[in-house]
């Protein structure tokens, strides 16, 4: 049996067809196909409806009719009515997203939050698989948590669970798009750490730095971290409050692991070594959880995605 | 039926007889007999073994035997086996509490943490019942948490969970007996609000105060925050910070209330009034959960040892 995975989350949208059940020994990694659209500006809801009907025609085509299939939205989400309540960066309130599907598909829908959909992959499939409890970080263009307890997701009570990037770390520091001052978001997303280092480094965004550079993105403050000042002080500053934050998490919650995810998580043991270093200075009465990478990186919504799909069948 | 519950958390030991089952409807909230003993510095494990075995003889003459006791105790406790892994305040390590309780008293004995039986116990008889999931917050000498998820606690993955008197809230402040720098309890805890108006009004402690109180404690700073700038810094700074560690557990958790005990709750609505409204001014794009005080005051741990114990029946 086939599903349809999609995740609306990102810059693009991605899609994926996969043999079902989705899981472990069952060829849940496997895809049958995979393509990646525009997200749609101006009517977000139509290009995801009509990005899925051409993934149902696509699976038909090859003689493996999809069966069921899974949504990955990002904002606030309720995972139980499939309802995409709110998302900031696609501008929508109360989209019925399950219902609509449904009625275009003709196939059962599941719709999950993009990055607790994430954190399920990699609890199943991932960096996750036999961890127990823990908590998976995507620092991306902004910073959510998945929390796995017990196998699943834990949403919270209204579906805003994992909201991390919007714990105050810096008490009155800079400005952030929440309205609010300090929060982890604004010193430690990719999109924050290469705004603050053009404008420490006084480097015009879209223009030529001194090396060349067009677009400094976050992957180039790390990699100069080593000689150039400026990308030293904005690193270590995102260190800083990535530590505080997983302390807060540690603390509060108890995770028997982190597993970081998000386009960040490339940097791999650039990011994992000094984190590790700065969290374990910070729980001085406690053993710190260790840290992980995502197995499934940019791809782990769309597999949690599948996941969902596969559990309706 | 009858069992006993102990509560050994607090800067005293208390117990009660309790007719079990300990639950709604079943007369949870009665209580045959209570008793309360100074904690044994020396030999903390003795004492609390005595004064199970007190009990449980009284018990007997009463003609109402004990089926099963409840201990609730503080620091780290591993719940699964029973064991007080460790408590600064009763310099103990790794000691087999439920198996030492079950040999000295010949029935079935249950050990949870003090905070998060307490915890347990609003959600069952207190002003959590009904709620779903919520975080019972107790704020005294220390301030911890208890996370009551899908109707129990969760002690996290090695029974750490809910230490937010640690959650740093600014950053490089004053110094925390744990050894980091601006922890939520060096701010907030009853003892530090007494302490730092203690330190900031250069009233020696132990000494009488220009009005004639001796030994300040919170409540009297609250008391005088209306009209003594000192106490209104300190409450204020308490609240900010109480405030910050809030919002940080509701942007991690998303929980559906937050339930104030431990003797700050003892204030009511000059703690409940000015921390809702500092809650929501920190949650900028999403309701703040509800506050309320505990139904239960200092006797929650107790109600929750006897929950534990007549779920062994």
């Amino acid at each position: 049996m086939t599903v349809i995975a999609l995740d609306v989350g990102g810059t693009s949208m991605k899609a994926a067809l996969v043999p079902a059940p989705a899981e472990p020994g069952a060829g849940g990694e496997d895809v049958l196909a995979s393509e990646s659209w525009p997200t749609d500006r101006t009517d977000p809801v139509g290009g995801i409806l009509d990005f899925a009907a051409h993934m149902a025609a696509r699976a038909k085509a090859l003689g493996r009719p999809a069966r069921a299939a899974g949504i990955a939205i990002p904002g606030i989400v309720d995972e139980a009515s499939g309802t995409a309540v709110h998302a900031a960066n696609l501008n929508w309130r109360d989209v019925p997203m399950l219902h609509l599907a449904e009625e275009r598909l003709g196939i059962p829908v599941a719709v999950g939050h993009d990055v607790r959909t994430g954190g399920l992959a990699e609890a199943v499939l991932g960096a996750g698989r036999d961890a127990g409890d823990f908590v998976f970080v995507a620092i991306g263009t902004g910073i959510a948590a998945a929390l796995i307890l017990g196998g699943g997701t834990y949403p919270g009570v209204s579906g805003w669970s994992g909201e991390v990037g919007h714990i105050v770390v810096r008490p009155g520091g800079e400005d952030c798009a929440c309205g609010n001052r300090g929060c982890l978001e604004t010193y430690a997303s990719a999109a924050s750490i290469a705004r603050r280092y053009t404008a420490l480094a006084a480097v015009p965004a879209g223009h030529s730095t001194p090396n060349g550079s067009v677009n400094v993105r976050a992957e180039d403050v790390i990699a100069r971290a080593g000689t150039d000042e400026t990308a030293a002080r904005v690193w270590s500053e995102a260190l800083d409050c990535l530590a505080d934050s997983l302390a807060a998490t540690t603390l509060l919650l108890d995770p028997g692991l982190f597993v970081l995810g998000g386009g960040l998580a490339q940097a791999g043991p650039a990011l994992l070594e000094p984190l590790e270093a700065r969290l374990a200075e910070r729980l001085l009465f406690r053993p710190a959880p260790p840290l992980a990478v995502t197995r499934l990186g940019d791809r782990a919504a769309v597999h949690g995605a599948a996941i969902l799909a596969s559990r309706l069948l």
